[in-house]
């Protein structure tokens, strides 16, 4: 049996999306094909567009046999911490063989190469890197120079340049990484993806990235929409701005971001994961004197602190995720395998990984608490394989209900804002 | 030399404010008059409907020489709270000699009577008030069963149940109270107020309720708001208005408040002021299954506690108001008299009080570190008269910062979001 792994986001599924799951379908012609999701927020340090449950509906349209939700707490994440949640939620699934991520440089040799080089740290790169972030450079850039210096002078001679500059090579080195860290014995797969595509603002016609057809969506420009997008994602899309659920933007969080951060202390802001070296005093200053998020987050950006460092940051802060919260979530990664949508397919797969799996399958959220004393209760055999530490699990699930229950307050029909989407939504059956 | 002390919120100021103004300078005959204003929230437990600048501005045009900012701390506390902040403003200016406060009963007697048992806490009446509290009765209703029964078993003639339904003559007997805290040697005074005024809703024309006028703003019946409030009031309003500052309404505060519930853990609530009681979990579940604020507050309320009660609780979670600093505040008073707005007369008598003050006078807000360093350093000849502990002044005037830095969220006109008003305005001055 090979099970193909994804990792997506689906922010919103367009057609760039159906091409790179078809592709890779092809390459490994697995029995199933299962997803790992970003929840309501998303690697940018922003809200989704549109709501986990209708991006899960459309993944499962358009091939996937089950998607699973990604925590909360690694969506939000540089690239290590979010390759550490999806890796992690793949791999304790025990069924999946094979993943397939995109890549600009598309040389797994090279890629997994620099990954050894990350994961075994040996001392001269560290030095190096070191060195480079006393300097004051951006970790990526500190890591980038750091590497390009050590394989320089162990006399590797493919330019590695190229690969540290760009976003799927980026991701694809945390994801190689992840898979060494979990011992797995995945196999990684690339397929080649256009450079830059990914950060592109312009509509390109069919083919166009998430970046933009978002730009387009805000815009209300819904025609140009439905030609970079499959019908079914349009029609979905279509639905829930009906609804008056989506889009929903960054901006949508000032009032509640604006007053946190107002409210908070430095000390405070200080315990958050990622708030060091004088960050503290920029968001609490920044804070009082911008109008808007956008205008906070360019207030507080520096060469140092990139952009999405800092929307990334400024999610943590609000959610209060704590540094030593993070350690531990990236440490143990996830805890469960929660369910969003599942096919006729991915209801046989399943069946069988109830046995194999190495953390509960969550399909009815509303039992987590069940779960978590069945968790607890060390002498029920029946759980006995389950390695998820309780505490972290509760914790982790309890993440996903806040970030839903923040994300309804976005909503244009502020009469959604009640809803509570985690109790109420079933798991989406095809 | 006489002073006149009054106790205002004008939110907004209208007809019957200036003619209480004028009634009680006839009773006084006072060489200078000052007021204490709510900031900009007030004791409903909302946001005031227009900034406290533009509030203060007015007043000092109809005839308050002075006008003292009450600390937020006190501004959204039940009568006794409020009383114990704008009595502790008036006595520390030590220039006051009067105070007048409208009064359904106007009979002055019974209410010391009153207030000195509520004072000197009998044991008899606090035995009454808790079998009283245990029967679940709220603690206005319980207190005023107590005093009802304790009064009667001492064969007092007098009906009390009338003063003791009636806010004006309930937020009376607070200040009469205050007055015996402090051991001060103002003299109360009453003025008639036609009973229930306070909370009529409908609009009753030349003179309406605030409440009335408040409606008519946001429903944008400016015609019949003019008939309602002095030329100067509505000049005032109508220029907030056009600048996108007003009016502010409660439901201004959705997200920001909502976000901070449903991120709130049970053990943080319970710490809150008046959180207490299974309040914690009302608040908690509620803010999941509320839509608005509305919502929220009509869910939450009980018999026990009042829907007043649970407006000012939730601006006492929503600003992280806990109770052993309440306490604090409670026991020793505002410690320091910022003003917000002077006539020529009032400059006058500013220029008495620096030689007589308890606390230091602030006019520049900005200098308010310097202050706090010089409360400090107690070597300062000049500064050993000032009564102010010094953290308790650093919390309560940054608290005022917070208020209006909240407060600039809610406005229409977002641009203004980041104007920091009480760095950026200047003391008005007539």
């Amino acid at each position: 049996m090979r099970v193909l792994g994804v990792v997506v986001e689906y922010n919103p599924f367009h057609n760039g999306h159906l091409y790179h799951l078809r592709k890779a379908k092809t390459l490994i012609n697995p029995d199933y094909t299962i997803a790992v999701m970003s929840g309501n927020f998303v690697q940018r340090g922003e809200p989704a567009i549109l709501d986990k449950f209708a991006r899960a509906k459309v993944a499962a349209n358009m091939g996937v046999d089950i998607v699973f939700e990604l925590p909360f707490v690694y969506c939000i994440q540089d690239a290590s911490g979010f390759a550490t949640g999806a890796i992690g939620i793949l791999e304790k699934t025990n069924v999946v063989t094979d993943i397939v991520f995109g890549s600009e440089s598309s040389n797994l040799e090279v890629l997994d190469k620099i990954s050894t080089i990350l994961y075994e740290q040996p001392k001269s790169f560290k030095k190096l890197l070191n060195k480079n972030l006393k300097k004051g450079l951006s970790f990526p850039n500190a890591r980038k120079f750091a590497l390009v210096e050590y394989l320089e002078s162990s006399n590797y001679e493919h330019n590695v340049m190229d690969i540290l500059e760009q976003s799927n090579d980026i991701l694809g080195l945390e994801y190689l990484n992840a898979l060494k860290l979990y011992d797995s014995k995945i196999i990684p797969h690339t397929i080649q993806r256009i450079k830059a595509g990914y950060n592109q603002k312009e509509f390109t016609g069919e083919i166009s990235s998430a970046t933009a057809i978002r730009n387009l969506i805000e815009k209300n420009e819904m025609s140009k929409v439905k030609q970079g997008v499959p019908s079914l994602s349009y029609e979905v899309l279509l639905r829930e701005i009906e609804k008056g659920k989506a889009p929903i933007i960054f901006e949508d969080m000032r009032d509640m971001v604006l007053a946190k951060l107002r409210m908070m202390k430095k000390e405070e802001l200080m315990q958050i994961d990622g708030v060091k070296e004088g960050l503290e005093t920029r968001y609490s200053k920044f804070s009082k004197i911008s109008s808007n998020l956008t205008e906070l987050v360019n207030n507080v950006k520096t060469k140092r602190f990139t952009l999405t460092r800092v929307k990334r940051t400024l999610l943590k802060i609000f959610f209060d995720l704590k540094e030593k919260d993070m350690k531990l979530y990236n440490s143990h990664g996830p805890q469960y395998l929660r369910v969003l949508a599942f096919t006729k397919k991915g209801q046989e797969l399943l069946g069988k990984m109830k046995d194999l799996s190495a953390y509960p399958i969550i399909t009815t959220p509303s039992r987590y608490r069940k779960i978590y004393n069945r968790l607890n209760d060390k002498l029920l055999s029946s759980n006995k394989r389950y390695q998820s530490i309780p505490e972290i699990y509760l914790n982790q699930i309890e993440y996903d209900f806040l970030a839903s229950n923040i994300y309804t307050l976005l909503y244009k029909n502020t009469n959604l804002s009640s809803y509570e989407p985690d109790k109420k939504e079933k798991v989406i059956i095809l």
